[in-house]
Order: C-alpha cells, then sequence, then structure tokens
C-alpha cells in the first residue's frame, strides 16, 4: 500500500482533538499534528471544515474528515488491521454509539459549564447531575465491559476513547471544585477503569498534563471574567 | 432464523419516526407499529428510552435502540441482506455520517423554527439560511449520488433517508410561508431527486401524507399561540 500522508488539525488540550489522537496512535497510525488555535478560525481551518469551523480536522491524502465521533469511526474503518474500536455484534455496536451520543450531548456539556460557574446554586445542581452521569455510565461500563478491562472489552474501544478524553478536564475540574467528581466508593469500577485506561503507554503519551490544563484554566477563566468569549 | 420480535414506537408525523419506518420496509423487515403521543410520556416509551425520553425507539426482542441516526444504523448493521445504506468505502462513509450529521444538528432545526416563526425579518433570514442549506445538499448529492438517482447511488441509503424524511415537513413550510422552498432554478437536482425519492413504493407509503400534516401544523399552530409548549 503507497504511504498516504496523515494531517491532523488541533490543539492540544481539546479532548475532542485527543480522541483523534488516541485512535490515530492506537492504530499505528503515523500522523503530522498541525496545531491550530480553537479562537482563531486559521485559513487551513476554513479550507477543510468551512461548515462547522471547529478542531479536530483529519486530513487524509488531502481528504477532510470532520467531527470527532465521525473521525474515530473514520480512522476505525480506513485501518481495519489492529482490533476494530467498535464491538462485533450490531446490538452492542449501536449501544456504543448511543452512550458515546450520550457523552457528547448530555455529560460532557454539564462538566464544561460546571467548570465554569461561578454561581454556588448552580455549581451544586451541575455537581448532581454530573455525578448522576458518572452513576450511569458506571452501569454502563458494567455492561459493556463485561467483566473486562475495558468498555471495549479486552482492548480499549469507541467508548473508552470517548470518555476516556474528557478524564483530565474531569481531574482538573475537581481540583478546582476541590473535590472528587470519580468518586472511587460511588463509582468503583469506572474509578478503576480510568486509572488503568490513563496508565496505559499510549494514553498516556496522548492525554495531556493535568498541571498544564489547570494552567490553561486559569488563564481560559481570567479571560472569561474580563468579559471575553473563549473559543 | 428464528422470527425475531420487532416494534417501533412513534407517532406518523415525525420525521425522525419515518426513518425508522423507511429503514425497517426498505429491509423488508416486519414490525409492529406502536402509535406514541410525542408531548406524552408514556410508562413504555420511559421504560425503553429512559435517557432521552423520545421517540423513535426500536424495540428488537425487548432491546431498544434510541435515537434515529442510531437506529437507521442499527437496522443496516441487524438486517444486512439487502443493499446497505451506507457506501462501502471508508471516506464516502464518514461524508454520509457528517452530512446526515449537518441535517440533524443545523439544516433541520431552522426548518422547524421557520415553520413556527411569525415574526418577518426573523422568517426572511430563516428562508435564506434555510435554502443556503439546501445549495449545500445540491453540492453534496452531487459528490455522493455520482450520476445515480439517489445520494446512496442506485439504491437508497442513509442520506437519502434522513432528508427524505423531511420532505414533507419542507412541502408543508413552504405551503404556510407561500413559497417554493426547493426550487427548480436554484437547485434542480436536488428537487429532481425528491420527487423520484417521494414517488419510490415504500416511501410513498411511509411518507405522511402533506394535507394530514398542514391540519397537524395548523393545530400545532394554534396550541403554541395559546401559549402551550409543543414537545
Amino acid at each position: 500500500m503507497a504511504t498516504s500522508e496523515v494531517k491532523l488539525l488541533g490543539t492540544w488540550s481539546c479532548p475532542y482533538v485527543n480522541r483523534a489522537q488516541l485512535a490515530l496512535k492506537l492504530k499505528s497510525v503515523e500522523y503530522e499534528f498541525v496545531e491550530d488555535i480553537p479562537y482563531k478560525k486559521s485559513e487551513i481551518l476554513l479550507k477543510y471544515n468551512p461548515v462547522h469551523k471547529k478542531i479536530p480536522v483529519l486530513v487524509h491524502d488531502e481528504k477532510p474528515v470532520c467531527e470527532s465521533l465521525i473521525i474515530v469511526q473514520y480512522i476505525d474503518d480506513a485501518w481495519p488491521a489492529s482490533p476494530s474500536f467498535f464491538p462485533s455484534d450490531a446490538y452492542d455496536r449501536a449501544q456504543s454509539r448511543f452512550w458515546a451520543d450520550y457523552i457528547d450531548t448530555k455529560w460532557y456539556p454539564l462538566l464544561k459549564v460546571l467548570r465554569q460557574s461561578e454561581e454556588k446554586e448552580e455549581r451544586t445542581t451541575l455537581i448532581e447531575k454530573v455525578s448522576e452521569g458518572l452513576l450511569l455510565l458506571e452501569e454502563v461500563f458494567i455492561k459493556c465491559s463485561k467483566g473486562k478491562p475495558y468498555f471495549g472489552g479486552e482492548n480499549i474501544g469507541c467508548l473508552d476513547i470517548v470518555l476516556g478524553s474528557t478524564l483530565r478536564w474531569l481531574e482538573v475540574t475537581g481540583m478546582v471544585l476541590e473535590i472528587e467528581l470519580l468518586d472511587l466508593d460511588k463509582t468503583p469500577k469506572l474509578a478503576r477503569w480510568a486509572r488503568s485506561f490513563c496508565s496505559d503507554d499510549v494514553v498516556e503519551d496522548v492525554l495531556p498534563e493535568t498541571q498544564k490544563l489547570l494552567e490553561l484554566n486559569r488563564k481560559i477563566q481570567d479571560f472569561i471574567k474580563a468579559g471575553s468569549k473563549w473559543n
């Protein structure tokens, strides 16, 4: 097979970008990382993602693929040699897609709002909702993993990538609020999964350092307090 | 293979439900249609879709699948005998997913707001945006269909189902506003595709009658004017 050119447009701190990085590295695909600052709409971004104007964008032999879940699925389809990110059973596959969508449209947006929330009452409600989501995801983990270490069973799968990419931001949010969001007592299996996921070599290599994220988060908060819109 | 029990929870007028109906009928899957009124959260709905509490829900041998795009993909995976709804090429498949997501998250929501909009200036802006979306989808049709009758090529595929399920509501919106939204001059290929899609036997059988939808739309408008929230 001729060597193909793979570029990834993104920034190191974005969990959606981290998903694409994880998927590429897990499939041992060589790629060039093109740092693209999210709040500046660069020319290359507008060229490759004129519809959403958002990172990540995967560019494979000059052809762009956008939206992180679609990118993960594409990487799985285009490089089928290593274990698939999706279960082989049709129903299990549908469940994977459902929970990936739940994390993207329901759970992670709550965590994002929580991170930026300053108001005490709102914070309490959001902490409850984020924790309820984690309780639900504990159940999902039990169902999907079937006693194996990952949502994907023996190997890291789509749901591991999707939820796993948010773990550092979950940690940072907990540090800012001075609480343990992923609680070993309330969600023991999920907490253990998170620890083992983060200690995987590929994952360790991709996920941003917590301290660096914490600093970035401080900058974002200052930026927002000064009345600007981040991203 | 043992006969499996397939139920679909939904209502006749909902384009997301129509997608699941189209997918099932195109695959010649026998199913029971369980009418579920969208603004009442029935017990059966809460049982099968406790996360989103929304129709459609496909129940296959007591196992629920939710979210219309995930349902269409599931039907394609679970009944693989007839032609697939997705292209065989990985990149084309990613493009199908991208545009299905665009229709769901960008274009169709605009059409929904337009249908309920009463304010003249807002209407003008929305008509422009909906039409811009259709121009974009004309380009997508040219790329995907490659000279064949459907987005899916020779056969009705995922994008035909996703966009096609909105065609009657597009027509009704045009009738209410007294304009032609799908214009034969501006988007000739898309307009011709719509005509040929709607005259397919399976499609004709599933899509709601325009007059019935028009009446329903009038009722919804009266309901909203009376200060109630329609789903």
